[in-house]
């Protein structure tokens, strides 16, 4: 009697490659093994030959030079702001925001403005292997829409703050929020969260509104918080207070709390957002542009906090490339520490993936490559001049990867980016339109 | 009676650019301007309806959506050291060069490995836009000849260290470099410098003969100094002094010497590299990654001091892109000198241009577009979606560039790179040589 074989399963895509990080385990490096994904999911990560048996995909990529790792998740960024990209640089934050970019805003800010804003910064994201951007702008609708139409994964930030601009009137912004949140039911490639801009731009009030409904609703809050020592010190000589102790006796912090940029903190605020779980999205290259400060990302580390990572938005970067940021980040966490094994490779690209999405309370279905997760993933092709040879996948893809190198991207199994080709975006229209906005902004052609 | 017009007159090559930045004068961006070149020298920068009246190209390449500039000019390399490129990371320095790099030099060190490396290198480097790199390693005979055979133009170190190694026995170093010198003569593309490794690793013996030697040939001196808090305290402790203050001593300060790394500066170390003259070498990514300190950058610009730009070596980097380590540079200027407007954007492109070519006695030739120079200069692709849109060239070529940008390389009028591709190296050997070495460096396949 022989044993008769299982039948091959019929799935949609089998992808194969040189190298897998799956990022769950950590540190671990999986040769010649390959991405099974059936319905937008991933079905299982297994060596190419037994893949090869146990599957019949309608869809079969082989790519023998490339390594497969999740996609990235850009922990914090204002995508519209594309469209002001280098409008004002060199200049300390305040010269920059009230002098430049506030006036640059108020003078065009509109749906228009911020849907093709975010189609522009999707298209530069896509092409650089994220597949996750956490946005906080005004007019989330845009957004929202424009990441549904592109297939990109997002958590759009509902905007408050104490002031109205062309999205909200001043008292409206929690009620336009919550009004688009509805309107997004089902949509599962869109989550919400509530964006608070900052403490010294939202009331105690408003405050208090978005923690009772972010705790009812299980909605993230996720606000600038100690960017800069000038805001700590404003808040200290007004209220006698450190703005992380007012939003502590807010009852603001918590683990649904992704606090941006924190380059301001005591040893013992350091503790505490360990203790109250709170995740830090760490924005290096903003930070240094601007003079923000430094984050101490390796004591958050080494206290047990949760750091995530992002660009922060294209008029303070000046460039939406998360490897890069993630390489700046690994480097500065060194030289800022004083230790070169501060966040080491894999630390850090847990740091652009996993930990954004446990920071999004998203981390059931994105950031790591588990069977069952979302097939959200990206493929670096690791033949290319500048990181050869190939001693060890996770250095390169922290420390000598040029983001060009990513060539495929896929969301919930969609193909985003093909060949280096980008599928659900023009790229000639973006162009036109970046230039038709620069018109406009400038005066001129 | 009519006027009879000149007859245009037959040049090698026109290219055409939908902007050209000459670096002189500084923070200057011509627009809709043309670059005439004849007999490996730029004849003229024009604008492109007067060019086209004048000149009748052998050659004419329009890039009406790119950029041009001077090749950069990477000031301080290990060429040959890409073969090892991420074999160690995360790791103090001494750890890092006596736990894993020595051991590997030792064990693999000859002229193929550096022919090899040196190869690897140029490939990545014209790749990302740079047109002359500074290096400094062992064999650099192996440099010299695959630089010329590659058609870029090198500063080749003639490498002076105490301790012998394949290259040379102990007190040969000066003599096979001033041999290598003597068979380089009108090699128009290379140049060669003095490399004494460090002040920890070459005497004062072999100090006075390098001083000695640089002044009667009028040869560059190129030293790693002050790298790291370190080596300054370990000097300090055996000797009573600082390595800056015995190098003054030695007669070794002076507008001949280029100062690699300096991280370790006194003020009035600062104040006496500008009265000196001293050229310093600034690698913020490596100083960044082995924890070797900051150049204080601002500092040394205000008082006059030329400050250039390198990448260090691929083992330390972990990449040779120059474009990326300019904005590395003026991100952390800002940073650590807490000023916004630390090193601007226009500055920038200075620094990894013309201030190398004047740390190297080389800017009659290169370095900015001025007739006369050598037509070294490069094609950025400014239509790219993370450049757009454009409202200042010269901060997205520091802010927003993306090095993959760079299309077209020429050194002395010839093509290195066109339409993105290698015109002198052949990729796919490189590519099978680094798997050559490293299976011979590992054992693995």
């Amino acid at each position: 009697m022989t044993v008769m074989p299982f039948p091959p399963l019929a799935i949609d895509l089998l992808v194969t490659a040189g190298s897998i990080v799956p990022i769950e385990p950590a540190g671990v490096v999986l040769e010649h093994h390959a991405l099974a994904v059936d319905q937008g999911r991933i079905l299982a990560v297994l060596p190419i030959a037994e893949a090869r048996k146990r599957y019949q995909p309608r869809k079969l990529i082989d790519l023998p030079g490339h390594a497969l790792m999740p996609g990235l998740v850009n922990m914090h960024t204002h995508s519209a702001m594309t469209l002001l990209r280098g409008i004002a640089d060199d200049l300390p934050m305040m010269d920059w925001l009230q002098g430049h970019i506030w006036p640059a805003e108020a003078a065009n800010m509109n749906y228009e403005f911020c849907r093709d804003g975010v189609r522009l910064a999707m298209a530069e994201m896509i092409r650089g292997g994220q597949t996750c951007f956490n946005d906080m702008y005004f007019f989330p609708d845009a957004s929202a829409a424009a990441a549904q139409e592109a297939g990109m994964r997002a958590a759009v930030g509902l905007i408050v703050i104490d002031f109205p601009s062309a999205w909200a009137k001043a008292g409206e912004y929690i009620h336009k929020g919550l009004a688009l949140r509805d309107s997004l039911r089902g949509k599962p490639l869109i989550k919400t969260t509530f964006a608070p801009h900052a403490p010294y731009t939202v009331s105690d009030d408003l405050m208090r509104q978005v923690r009772q409904y972010a705790t009812e609703l299980g909605i993230p809050i996720n606000m600038h918080i100690h960017e800069t020592a000038f805001e700590v010190e404003q808040a200290v000589a007004q209220t006698g207070k450190r703005p992380w102790q007012r939003l502590r006796e807010l009852d603001m912090l918590g683990p649904d709390l992704i606090a941006v940029h924190m380059t301001q903190l005591t040893e013992q605020e350091v503790e505490e957002v360990a203790h109250y779980g709170v995740h830090v999205a760490h924005c290096p290259e903003s930070n240094l542009k601007l003079v923000s400060g430094f984050c101490q990302v390796h004591k958050l580390l080494q206290a047990g906090a949760n750091v995530c990572i992002g660009t922060d938005g294209a008029a303070s970067n000046n460039d939406l490339d998360l490897f890069s940021e993630l390489r700046t980040a690994s480097l500065l966490a060194k030289g800022v520490s004083g230790d070169a094994r501060a966040l080491p490779a894999a630390k850090a690209l847990e740091m652009a993936t996993l930990a954004g999405a446990r920071a999004l309370g998203w981390d059931d279905q994105i950031g790591s490559l588990l069977p069952g997760k979302a097939a959200d993933f990206i493929a670096i092709d690791m033949s290319a001049l500048n990181t050869q040879p190939v001693y060890n996948v996770i250095s390169h893809l922290v420390y000598a990867i040029n983001s060009r190198q990513v060539d495929h991207v896929w969301v919930a199994g969609q193909a985003l980016l093909a060949d280096g080709q980008l599928q659900t975006l023009v790229e000639d229209e973006l162009r036109a339109k970046a230039g038709e906005w620069r018109h406009k902004i400038t005066g001129k052609v």
